[in-house]
């Protein structure tokens, strides 16, 4: 990789294979989280990563290459991660710990999604940078439902523990 | 882990190891980037870090524990990136992508500090809450200060690109 343009195509392939391991992960935090509404965000969250591939499928075709995932060792750590605590944690700390894991998830799309919308506009790829800017904004509004909804679900985790 | 507690101080374990990590891959990104720029900001960040580390050591303190280390496999992830990068990545393509990969770290640490600062202050824990606010607002300024140099040195790639 020598060029920005070779940068960006290679990190649009990360985005793309975290993306589609995304979609693996978020079915069995639905499953595994307790209350209602981490289910809810979780299974809102899996259609909206369909969508955002759809858009990513768009990106590639707008640079005249085919769709393609190149292994990401950090989602792949990131995943892991939020494996472990659905293996180890219950009770108060699992709701707590799978929703901190979503938002390191988003924290590091919206990082990618911004490094990637900049180089767009700087190659002059008017319509990825376009359909990369929705991607971004809508990954910063689910890390905004997340950490409202993590401030709401700590409350509760701490009436049950209080009351326990 | 069972209770909002073993969760936090579970996660105080897992950036306590990110941060000891971050301090080992800060020179090597420092030795690979090419702009002075890029050099000096992983310089800085990394005495920012080990400051950033006894700060940590306080709250392990606070809360009646010792120091200690759990291996953070999202961390392992993201560095594990940054190093394919250095030994893929040349010229132009080199310092945007060694940048956007800092701002990976920097997003991660983020939502880590965020998760704890909030547990933190559920749980009463006052100084804890107060000692890891401050490291949060420092990671965020961390990535301001590398946002501005991503663009500033995306706009140098490009420049150089197109003389190319």
């Amino acid at each position: 990789m020598n060029s920005l343009a070779e940068l960006f195509e290679h990190t649009l392939q990360d985005v793309y294979y975290a993306e589609n391991a995304i979609t693996k992960a978020l079915p069995k935090v639905a499953k595994a989280a307790r209350s209602a509404e981490l289910k809810k965000a979780a299974e809102e969250h899996l259609s909206e990563t369909k969508d955002q591939i759809k858009k990513l499928d768009q990106v590639f075709k707008s640079i005249g290459t085919k769709s393609a995932g190149e292994k990401c060792d950090a989602i792949e750590g990131l995943l892991k991660e939020a494996d472990g605590l659905m293996s180890e944690a219950k009770g108060a700390a699992l709701d707590a710990g799978l929703l901190a894991a979503c938002q390191a998830v988003e924290h590091y799309e919206i990082a990618r999604y911004g490094s990637l919308r900049e180089w767009a506009k700087d190659l002059g790829h008017d319509e990825a940078h376009r359909l990369l800017s929705e991607i971004l904004d809508q990954e910063k509004a689910t890390n905004n439902k997340l950490t409202n909804l993590a401030v709401t679900a700590i409350n509760k985790g701490t009436s049950a523990r209080k009351a326990a």
